[in-house]
């Protein structure tokens, strides 16, 4: 095991680069584009290891982040995130140097992006085919009519496709579930690009999150998927059956710093300011904000799921464990944790160890 | 209004340096040191603020924290985290420069420290008074019996008193419950005070969090204050009850990135990487990550509470709005938020910008 002196996010890039094989083989297999995004790992160098499976266009979820990798040679990015009409002259350096997309979930910015765009971009109409977040909804032909005219008369914005979210699969019990809600999407977006097709030859339909992508294993009628948490997976992930445990390319590994017996409590170092405060409700435990896991010679290893992280504050975490898990870990151990949201996660820690002591870099 | 393009951490100084003022005076008043704790804001120029009210010794919560404040002039330093064993050479490295209290939450590292410490170090024993996170329960006065003989028995460890953080005052739903949780923990340090006294001829009794500390006026038989957030207070010290509305010195500025004129709600930039999924539980609105506030010239003006950042995704966050809220933001314009947990979301932003534009640092 590695020399671990506080929190330190750990990765199994063995099992983080069969997750990223998984998906752009199924995307080959598919025919459809594989268009990662980029906002889970926000590393130039995992973003890299992504090449090595034909991937050259990725998704991002803000402009800095679109900079950051067009700076690493990426020159085909869609920021998937409501175009923020007080970044344009970021938007418009970035315009400058690659093929940009953006996105566009209601008409109103479209003025000042016709006023202030300094170059060509493309444009993705997100469509809400039933997360309710943003988006036209997919039944409002009406003002889905009325936005493709506002693009169709601008010099600067060329109309690239519809792009949905399929955030709702994340309040699923089951695959079933999921498999219903990914069909379901697929034929709104159909829908519209045929009521569409006549006065556009070229509509890309584009489909993102992981739990969809992961477990349907054909996609149909779609032209492009994606998902971005795939790269670690983690615990929600794995509650929702997106994944297995031994899909999880990242775990926490965190310093055991004290022991109460009389509530078989572990105190860890690793809290809120290093997991994020994300969790799931589990039924046997209830709120749990990470699975416990014993760190071997090659890897990890799981173990009951009433091991688990049950508070969190600051920098504190409070582990909840078996007799056996208690009487193995002592003051001063490692002990290791499978975080809930893996993005978040990472997005904290700001940095990656591998198993072989590599260190792997975050924005 | 500032130029805000993408969120933005916006501190109001003047807030800020009255919340010291007021706890500064009072703990004068009372004649109790005061060791403001550090975590929340984590920032060189603010912690120099306190060095006009006579603050000289100060509280953080990991070894790192410890570092960057001893490098801004700060020596004499208590880290109220259970001590790292894991983290020796760089305790040392602090030792060997700064005043340091360390704090011991059970015997188990007395054996270690003996062994591995190059310079003497105060300690502090974390006495639980029912916050049941850390510590020996008060009542196990045979426990903490023991550690003070260990303690006593090392060269390198000095007895500084008993340290408790009556945390579950964050879990109470009036003030006069956080005044009786405050109480009897005070009861409690006293009691093991009088106990040991006549070994220990001096035993520092220092208490933590702001929601005491916030409504408590007079303080007696305890010796040191340690409250953080009170720096900034929040959402969730305004709903305990420990601050008013106008007393929370910082708030978020986020553009506003899209509208749902069917279910009210406004889209803003700025997501769980900005605020944390730190939420409250109101009885009107359930789940909230934040208050809708309106940026003036000189400030924030506070909304009615059923205007609140209802969800969060990493990026977009969903602001359930009333008609004339909803009216009153188009897309491009900034919306204010209250954050439910100030420490959380400073260390998401890693710096702030006062009302006068100027930029202040964070770790």
């Amino acid at each position: 095991m590695l020399n671990i002196r506080v929190p330190t996010l750990i990765l199994d890039k063995p099992k983080c680069l069969e997750n990223i094989r998984r998906m752009a083989e199924k995307a080959e297999t598919s025919r459809v584009k594989f268009r990662p995004h980029f906002k889970t790992h926000q590393s130039a160098e995992i973003g890299n290891w992504f090449r090595s499976f034909n991937v050259s266009a990725i998704t991002v979820s803000s402009v800095g982040m679109a900079h950051y990798f067009a700076n690493q040679g990426w020159n085909d990015i869609t920021i998937a995130f409501p175009v923020n009409i007080r970044e344009m002259e970021s938007i418009n350096q970035l315009a400058g140097r690659i093929k940009l997309n953006i996105l566009l979930v209601n008409p109103e910015p479209v003025h000042e992006l016709n006023l202030k765009l300094s170059h060509e971009v493309g444009v993705f109409v997100k469509i809400d085919t039933g997360y309710n977040r943003t988006g036209i909804s997919a039944d409002n032909v009406k003002e889905i009519t009325q936005i493709l005219e506002h693009i169709n008369k601008s010099a600067k914005l060329e109309f690239m496709g519809f792009l949905t979210h399929t955030g709702h699969t994340y309040k699923t019990n089951s695959t079933n579930e999921i498999k219903t809600l990914y069909t379901h999407a697929i034929e709104k977006l159909n829908c519209l690009k045929k009521t569409f097709s006549s006065e556009f030859k070229k509509i890309t339909l584009s489909i993102g999150d992981t739990p969809s992508c992961s477990i349907i294993n054909e996609f149909e009628n779609i032209d492009e998927i994606r998902p971005g948490n795939f790269v670690f997976y983690d615990l929600m992930q794995q509650f929702l059956g997106a994944c297995t445990f031994d899909q999880i390319a990242v775990s926490m590994a965190c310093p055991v710093v004290a022991k109460n017996k009389e509530r078989k409590e572990l105190i860890i170092y690793g809290g809120a300011v290093h997991f994020s405060k994300e969790y799931i409700i589990s039924k046997e435990q209830g709120i749990t904000y990470g699975q416990v896991i014993g760190f071997t010679k090659k890897g990890w290893d799981f173990f009951e799921t009433n091991n688990y992280l049950a508070a969190l504050s600051q920098e504190h975490g409070v582990v909840k464990v078996s007799d056996q898990i208690f009487a193995r870990f002592q003051t001063g151990d490692v002990l290791g944790i499978i975080p809930v949201h893996s993005c978040l996660t990472a997005n904290l820690m700001k940095g990656y160890v591998t198993l072989e002591g590599d260190i792997i870099d975050h924005i």
